[in-house]
């Protein structure tokens, strides 16, 4: 499998840290944060970005949270039981909905792009909800240890790509503490690869 | 079972949609868009928002994506094939990351909460996402009548859900014209209901 990535993304570590986790070799394409994009992620995925993953068939798999369900079907990493799969997918479409779209976009702004002042009234409102999605992983993780089905499942992945790197946009997580708790329970687990 | 749900909101009529064409009865709860929310909501499911499902042994299940599928399991709405229902997850979550946060916003502030103008740079930052999530969905569909493996699935039912009010955002459909057949074509689909 070749999966096209950059290293400063959070939604390509996702993806790396499964493959990692489940064994699997792969090869790396360095793709930029902007700019012109390679055939495969241009042409092959419909939506246009990374994570690309092209399996060795052919066939081209966009969007982050996607590909981490389909490598994980049949794994310890996805429950089986419908219920318990229901409660993965609605961590990830939050992650995609209420998380990513917040913290990872105020990180590119401080830490990669150094434009926040640039940004005008949305660094606010996507700062709040950030804090926002934050303190909802917060109330869960002071009754859960996981996030679903009570172990470590790619609904914890999803969440940790970008979770364990907002600092460095500016998100203090002290006020989090079943947070900072379960990052470092992820961090932990077996076959674990930093960013 | 019962469906905690406000009849404005797309994200719930997504799962109204998928649960008539099931043919499976549900009984609903109103929800007002601001103020309190019914413990059912606030309390049973983490994410705390609309549309909630309680199914008939108690379970709560949050995210309109997640619930639909759920409901979706082993029916004609959602392929088995492990592609094709990797493609099927790949739109919906492009639904919740690139069209939902822009099109439903830019909705709700102008047809709902007529507060549009009170969103400073914000509101511009929005349509043009919005535009560019209807741009990308407008090139895969000059090329397929669906969004996964060329029938329709719950992927469809999900870009449905906002796409066919986009108007009352102020979204211009007419670029768009793969768009708008497609829009006609998931009207067709045998127990449709509207909005």
């Amino acid at each position: 499998m070749k999966l096209y990535e950059n290293a400063r993304s959070g939604n390509c570590y996702k993806v790396k840290l499964l493959l990692s986790q489940l064994g699997k070799p792969f090869e790396v394409v360095h793709v930029e944060l902007e700019g012109d994009r390679p055939a495969p992620v241009a042409e092959g995925n419909p939506i246009g970005r990374v994570p690309t993953l092209v399996l060795d068939d052919g066939t081209h798999l966009g969007e982050s949270n996607a590909i981490l369900l389909y490598l994980a079907r049949g794994s310890a990493f996805l429950p089986d039981d419908p219920i318990e799969q229901a409660r993965v997918h609605q961590w990830m479409f939050f992650e995609q909905n209420l998380h990513e779209p917040n913290i990872a976009v105020v990180r590119r702004w401080v830490h990669i792009d150094h434009n926040a002042d640039q940004q005008g009234d949305v660094f606010a409102v996507k700062k709040a909800g950030g804090e926002a999605a934050l303190a909802t992983m917060d109330r869960h993780l002071q009754r859960h240890a996981f996030f679903a089905g009570e172990r470590y499942t790619v609904a914890d992945i999803s969440l940790y790509g970008y979770t364990h790197v907002a600092h460095e946009g500016g998100f203090d997580l002290g006020a989090y503490s079943a947070v900072k708790e379960w990052l470092a329970r992820v961090k932990e687990q077996p076959g674990h690869v930093p960013m």
